[in-house]
């Protein structure tokens, strides 16, 4: 009877994209439900999974709204969690 | 003090609704509030209830989107969870 | 499928209880999900229940832990929320 | 690593306003993460902040909807937390 | 920067056992932080994972504490959601 | 009538301390009602305030539980972050 939420910034992963895709959020829903099946035995049945998506305003991280930080650590020579696929 | 969080997902009652109607969010703010002070004698004025409807897209259940689980379950005869109202 | 949560200070009703009785919280159990079967539909064995206790220590309000908050309010002369069985 | 989340109704803090502005959004971040950082120690990279706002409709108090909760607290000249910006 | 949170009651997943291993918890986080990573390109050191085991009293199923659910369930003949490992 | 709820790992901010202490606790309750106080002019009085401790087990960074996370970030020489006090 697990109950998974999965929190994360509302953006696309490819540029011209402003949110998850169906394919993804469905992805999302299998892989968390399978691991929850494999690691503990808890069938597929019983868990309950919920995406929340956060307007990118509304996340922030290092003290600042979570473009801004990606920006400054851009600026500032920083890689990976930055990018828009990445943080 | 309590603070009641029911999170459901974003779907009308009726065949015609798309969404909880504010008379049944009022209602599920009424109940809850009522239960906290008839079980524990909380004061209704210090509960709070917060409804949080969630897409259907971004809710899972068996390892699928939600509505997809539900057309499976209907396609195998099983029964009500699977019906609008009744998941 | 909703999932409802009850969050509140881990105490009892009673000046000799220190925490929710089992039954206490059977009969939470028990009422949040007929509320959103009598309100919404919902068939009983769709609903998940969580109960979260949290410990005094741990809860604000007023911008004080939240038995501080209650003495001041009862030196006061501020009455219901701030009774044990109350806040 | 702490992760905050804040959640309130969704509404400006002036009669114009239908919602929290950027720059509240920024200085909620900003504030709740140099708290984390000045009581405890925590470096601001490591601290995530999520703004929830609420539709009033799905946000309760005293066993109403928060609107007419507190409409009725304004009849009955009981002030501040009633108030748009207060409650 | 996702935050993954598991809820699920504090059990073992064998009769022995009384809660989840560390090895169980470090497949959780380990498997859902890949997750994240290989469907939406999030790389590991930007996903926190939360895992809140629940004392079964405080979950609720079928409008009753979880244990005695299953009891239920198994006296009507119901498999596989009420057995130890599966609920 | 803000929520704010601020999870992190259970642990002091000193090699001595295994959790947080009271004072600890105190201060982020009245540093986030004031900050809610001071930004949105919420009354103090409206604000309730959720710490969750988490045990270190429970709680993974980088695909793994945090304490082995930090480990590795140490060995590799990285900083901040990984310090006690500073995840």
């Amino acid at each position: 009877m697990p109950f998974v939420t999965i929190q994360l910034t509302r953006e696309g992963t490819t540029p011209a994209g402003s949110a998850l895709t169906a394919d993804e959020k469905a992805a999302l829903i299998k892989g968390s439900s399978e691991l929850l099946r494999d690691v503990l035995g808890k069938p597929l049945d019983s868990t309950f999974v919920v995406i929340e998506e956060v307007d990118t305003d509304n996340w922030g991280w290092g003290g600042l709204p979570v473009l801004e930080f990606r920006r400054r650590r851009a600026a500032d020579g920083i890689a990976a969690p930055s990018t828009p696929a990445g943080g």
